[in-house]
This record gives C-alpha cells, sequence and structure tokens, in this order.
C-alpha cells in the first residue's frame, strides 16, 4: 500500500499531456483546448466602428442642425466624407464615415430625420466618443489565443471574428469502460438469485461524460470464463482503458494479472485510501493506460475522482474549476477505529450567508451508493486521524459534475 | 429603462419550469432531470452481500482451523447452509451463506485453499461484520430518487440499480439562435469593406451548450431585406428565440417590431445595466419566449448570463452550481462618470491561500469581447456606485461555463 500522494504522483508523471491533434468545426470546439496558436487575418474592429446608434460628426461642429448627407447602416461602407457642418446618419456596427471624429447618440439629437434634410444635435460630443479604433482589440497577425488555451464560449467567439474555423485542438483520449464480475445484469434485466444491477458502467459513464469524454463500452467482463480476457484484449487497444471490479485480493480477481499480460506494467497496485484501496493503475511502453477500479460503488466512484479524473484532465488539457475546494464546518460527528487509511466522506455542502456547512448523507461504507446521490463533495480523513468532531473546520473537495 | 432586479423578476415570473417530460436512455441522462419518482423493484442489496474477499464464518467459532464447504464467487447463490465449525469462500458482491453472520477478510487467513481442505483463520471477526445486510440501502416499492432530482453519475448508479432505463425526464426546450445585422459575414468567409465576421452566434451557441441545451441556428438575419421577417417567422415556432442585434435605437433596429408581429408581447425592453441596456424579453400567450440580446458581443454574452441563461435553467428546472458567487478582494481600480445603470465588468478571478483576487482584463467596452477570453466572471457597480478601489472587497460573479 503507498500512501494518495505518491499514487498521484505516480499516475501524473506517467499520464504527459497528450500531442495528438485534430480539427473540429468551430461549433463543436466547447470545452477543447487549442492545439495551434490562432492568427488573426483581420483587424478588429477592421475599420472606425460606431457603438451606438446615432449621427457620425465633426466633434468641433458642438450643437446645432446639420444637414444629413448619408445614411450608413451597418455592412454599408459609408461614400461621403464628411466636412464641417454635415452629418451622416449611423447605426451600430457601422463602419465610421471618414472626416467624422464622433458619434452623438440618437437620444441626444431631435431623432433620425432623412438625408438632405437638417438632424437636430442637440448635446456636442467629444472627439473620439462612441466609436471604436480600427484594429483596436486585434492587429493583423497578432495571435489572439495561444495554443494550450481552452475554449468556452468567448474563445469560440474570438475563434470566429478570425476566420478559425475548423479548429485545432488536441484529440481527445479513446477511453473503453469495461465492468466485470459474474453477478452482474443490465438496468434492463431483472436481476436472478445472487445476481444485482451493474451499476459502475453508468456512474464511471457519467464521470467521463462530465470530463467531455464519451467511451466506448465494452459491456461486462465475466470471471469464469474467457471474456474477461477476450474484452480485456480489446480494451487495451484504448489510449485509457477502465475497468471496474476484479482488482481486489480475491483468488478469482483475475484482472492484475490479466493486464499485466496486455503489455501494462502495474505502477500502482493498493492504496492507503478508504474508500478505493485495490486500485490499480498501469502504463504501458507505448502511451496506453489503465485503472482497475475497486467494484464497490462508492469505491469506483471516489477512485475515479481521486486519481483517473485528474490523470485524464492533464491527458486533455483540461483545467479544474477554479473553486473545487471549500473550507467547510462540519455539520456531524465520525469516528474509526482503524485511522491506517487516509478516508474520505462523502458530504452535502449547502451554504449560508457565505458560510459552508458538510451535513453527513447517512453513508455507511462503499457498496452504499444510495448515500452518493445526497452528496455533492467529500471531506478527507488523513491517516491516524480518527474522528471528525461537528462544529470543526476541514476542506471539502466538490464533485466536478 | 427597469432595473435588473425588475427585469429578472418579469423573466422568472413569466417562465416557469416545464411539464413537458421525455424519455432518454440511461446512458444519456446525465445533466437532465427526473421527471417521475424512481421506485425500485428490488432491495438493495438483494441479497445479505458480502463486502470483502474472506471466508464466510460463523463469528462465535473464533480463530482456528475449519473446513471450507463451498466456494461462492460473485453471481453465483450459495447452495451449503453453514454449520459450526465449516466455512465457505466468498468474493466480495457474493452472496453470505445462510447460517454465517461474518466474514473474515482472505488477509486475516492463511490465504484461499480448496473445498474440502481447512482453512487457517488466524483473526476472529465480530457478528455482522463485513457483509451488508439485504435491503440495507433500498427496499422493494422505495422512491429511491424523487421526481426534479438532477441526475448526475452517482444518480445514474442508483437509477441502474432499480433497472430505471429508459429514464422520464423533463424535455429540454427547442431553442433557436438568429444573428442578425447587415455586416455579418460567416467566420470562414473574409470580410469584404465594412463587414464583420459573426461571432454571436458561436458564443451563444457556447453559451447554450454549456446549459446543455443545442439549438438549432437560423444563421443571420439582414436587416434590409425579407430575411429578418422570415427567420424570425422561422424561430418564433421554438420554444425560446434568441435574436442578436437589431434591438436597440437605431430606425433600422426592426426586431422588436417585428417580434411583437409574431405574437411576442414585449415583457422587457431596455434595462438599467450596462452592458446589456437594449435587452428585450417577450412571451407569447402560448408560451413561447424570446430574447432579443445587444449586438455588441460582450453586451450579449453578459445579458445572456444575467437574463436568458437562468431563465433557461429554471425552464429546464437545471440547479445552479453551489459555488457561483465569490468574495474577491479588487485588484484595480475603476471609476466612470455616469452611474446611472448596474454596471458590470469582466475580471479574472484567481486564488491563492484561499483567498480570491479579481484582477482587471483590460476591458475597454462592450465590442471588446477579446478582453472576455481573459475572464472567467463579472463584478457590479450598483446604480449610483462610481468607482471600485484597488484592495476593496466585493462579489464577483463566476461563469459557470
Amino acid at each position: 500500500m503507498i500512501p494518495v500522494e505518491e499514487a498521484v504522483r505516480i499516475i501524473q508523471d506517467a499520464v504527459r499531456p497528450t500531442e495528438r491533434t485534430e480539427t473540429v468545426p468551430l461549433l463543436e470546439s466547447r470545452g477543447r483546448v487549442l492545439a495551434a496558436d490562432a492568427v488573426s487575418d483581420v483587424e478588429i474592429p477592421p475599420f472606425r466602428r460606431v457603438t451606438m446608434d446615432g449621427y457620425a460628426v465633426i466633434a468641433a461642429d458642438g450643437a446645432g442642425a446639420f444637414e444629413v448627407v448619408e445614411d450608413v447602416p451597418a455592412g454599408v461602407f459609408p461614400r461621403v466624407r464628411l466636412t464641417p457642418g454635415k452629418v451622416a446618419k449611423v447605426m451600430t456596427g457601422a463602419p465610421l464615415p471618414e472626416g467624422a471624429d464622433a458619434v452623438v447618440p440618437v437620444e441626444d439629437t431631435g431623432g433620425y430625420v432623412r438625408v438632405g434634410q437638417k438632424a437636430d444635435i442637440k448635446k456636442p460630443v467629444g472627439t473620439g466618443k462612441n466609436f471604436a479604433a480600427q484594429g483596436e482589440d486585434v492587429k493583423m497577425g497578432d495571435t489572439v489565443l495561444a495554443a494550450g488555451t481552452f475554449i468556452r464560449p468567448p474563445e469560440m467567439a474570438l475563434l470566429a471574428s478570425v476566420g478559425c474555423d475548423p479548429v485545432p485542438v488536441y484529440r481527445l483520449p479513446r477511453v473503453a469502460m469495461l465492468a466485470t464480475g459474474d453477478e452482474l445484469v443490465d438496468p434492463t434485466q431483472k436481476p436472478g438469485l445472487g445476481q444485482i444491477r451493474n451499476t459502475n458502467t453508468y456512474a464511471i459513464l457519467g464521470q467521463l461524460q462530465a470530463l467531455g469524454i464519451k467511451p466506448d463500452l465494452l459491456g461486462v467482463g465475466r470471471d469464469n470464463d474467457h471474456s474477461l480476457t477476450e474484452k480485456l484484449a480489446q480494451g487495451a487497444a484504448y489510449d485509457f482503458l477502465i475497468v471496474t471490479g476484479g482488482v481486489s485480493e480475491g483468488d478469482r480477481d483475475l484482472v492484475p494479472a490479466a493486464l499485466e499480460a496486455q503489455g501494462y506494467r502495474l505502477l500502482v497496485h493498493k492504496v492507503r485510501v478508504k474508500p478505493g484501496k485495490p486500485l490499480v493503475f498501469g502504463a504501458s511502453d507505448d502511451g496506453r493506460f489503465v485503472f482497475g477500479l475497486p467494484g464497490n460503488p462508492v469505491s469506483s466512484m471516489v477512485a475515479f475522482e481521486l486519481f483517473a479524473g485528474p490523470a485524464l484532465r492533464r491527458y486533455c488539457r483540461v483545467p479544474g474549476r477554479l473553486v473545487n475546494m471549500v473550507d467547510v464546518v462540519v455539520g456531524f460527528d465520525f469516528s474509526r477505529k482503524n485511522a491506517g487509511r487516509q478516508e474520505y466522506l462523502p458530504v452535502n455542502v449547502t451554504t449560508s450567508n457565505g458560510e459552508y456547512l458538510a451535513r453527513g448523507v447517512g453513508y455507511h461504507g462503499s457498496g452504499h451508493f444510495a448515500a452518493l446521490t445526497r452528496a455533492n463533495g467529500l471531506i478527507m480523513l488523513p491517516v491516524d486521524r480518527k474522528e471528525v468532531k461537528s462544529g470543526t473546520m476541514t476542506l471539502a473537495r466538490l464533485f466536478e459534475w
């Protein structure tokens, strides 16, 4: 058994950010990571861009009644150069006519009139007001977003503005998910005597989906026939294979040996953590990885959060959330006799007046996944800590689902 | 102009949580909201379920060498009833044999031996240890998840366990997105004189995707031909229509009148907010909604965050994040002459030693969407507040992207 921190270090050392890239349509680029600098082929704004509906003016003209020489909607380039005493109707987004040096908002005028009529400019305006300078935000050739940038809605807008469609991004890993256990049946089946429905596949699927990853589901490997070996061989073709069950100490827990037979070196096997002790992590020489998660549903979900999720995030170069840990006041008592492992307890964190309270969720062990539906985070007891007292402060790790 | 809070109230009053439902495969249920109670057709565990690999024993037998009468892997139901002095090999997930009242972990024994041989039980174990009672977590007929529950990975596992596949969920709204503006060209086109690339469609698309919504994109409505009316008519068939541009005071800003022609009552038009003042919100008598967002890219993104996003969340019954506001120390000075509107400034929030710092992002106005790529939240200046001083505390609203 190795400490949690050492397991995390071994895993993060092995799993490096991917260098493989692909292109995706801009419409599908959200949540991906830019794989090349995005360089602008335009200036932004591409012209002196009007930012208020109104009249383009020469500011020095001040207030008064001035002839409207042109009507410049957005999308049309003005033809007339303004001279003193003349104005032009302009719309937000339109180019400012040459000669003009300000825009008077329509609210500060007598309203729009036709070309040839006189506009009533009621309030003077300062030079440079209500338009953006050409290239103010972006010059041609500027790198507007560097390789490695995580793509959110404003990045999508900026990529659109410089014509970056399709978008070069780092490839997501190909991930396979395999549950093991002779007792497992599909959710749509009614379990017979001694059987239970497969839940791990759905929990881990959800955790992978929350990272933007769509795994291939390999179904259920049975311990007592060829299916386990066959399915592990199938899964070993993926960048990441996630296996649940079959990694603890029973003599039918054939997974670790079968993984070695697939060319994985098992770098982690057993971690000083509860739940999740039997965790297996392996790496092949050709850059494939496997996580063997314990079969108990809470153990597999927690082990995924602590070990597999961060590794996949690192591979994908996806940043974590800004706020994933909060200081909480513990709202329950907990004690344990055996403090040999770092232990994670599911909690329900609520907030009131800026203070976070972590309530218990009636959790009574690693088979008790119904408790996780009431939880939104975990608190941690380090090795040798035997109790947590109600009213004390600790850090809670919030689920990023 | 109405205050932000009033606009939010009007919108939230109009947009009620949907009652329309559909079913989706369990595999696709993440992020959806359960539309009916999920009731269990099984007990969980369905039998006394072994939670450690080891030997099933009668605890009162204590330590010693005992005959192994059966080998019970997971997925197989035991046939033999244990009597004093006998044990059975059991695997995690297996049913505990009748007569047994505890499991001794294999680590506390001389290891596994075959049926008929004697197992060396080195440590005694307490009654009730290392197995879960039948129905301990869920009884048959129990409601395991109530209608209205947001579905995350543990909920997916629990739905799987009670056979709830496909899953009844509230329907997502059908959303159409329409950009307007004669000056707009697609990202793949090189803008001509007076033109710019369409960015709003991509930003708003990303914001909708972050809510789990896949809108239909209606392209660009032109102000100066029939396309605007046609496209608005097309969009008016959707549960929500999002239009960008065409809502400010220019005489070509035809959108509000065109929306009324489509049967929308405009309940909000102009909000005392910067950016985002020209916001339009309308509702039809048959439960359709429209948001007219300003055409400036920062304005449209901010108006979406403040008004459209929360309304869509409410319609979908999707909860917000636990931590979406944090107390920040402001890391820059800002002042304004005109404090007539509630103003939102994009900021970059970082954390160090549990304290959050909000830095400026060089933002200089609502056309400056490149600044938003450096921001992860907004700080707000209320009406009449003219400045924010570096070093003072305020609340930052974090983007949920």
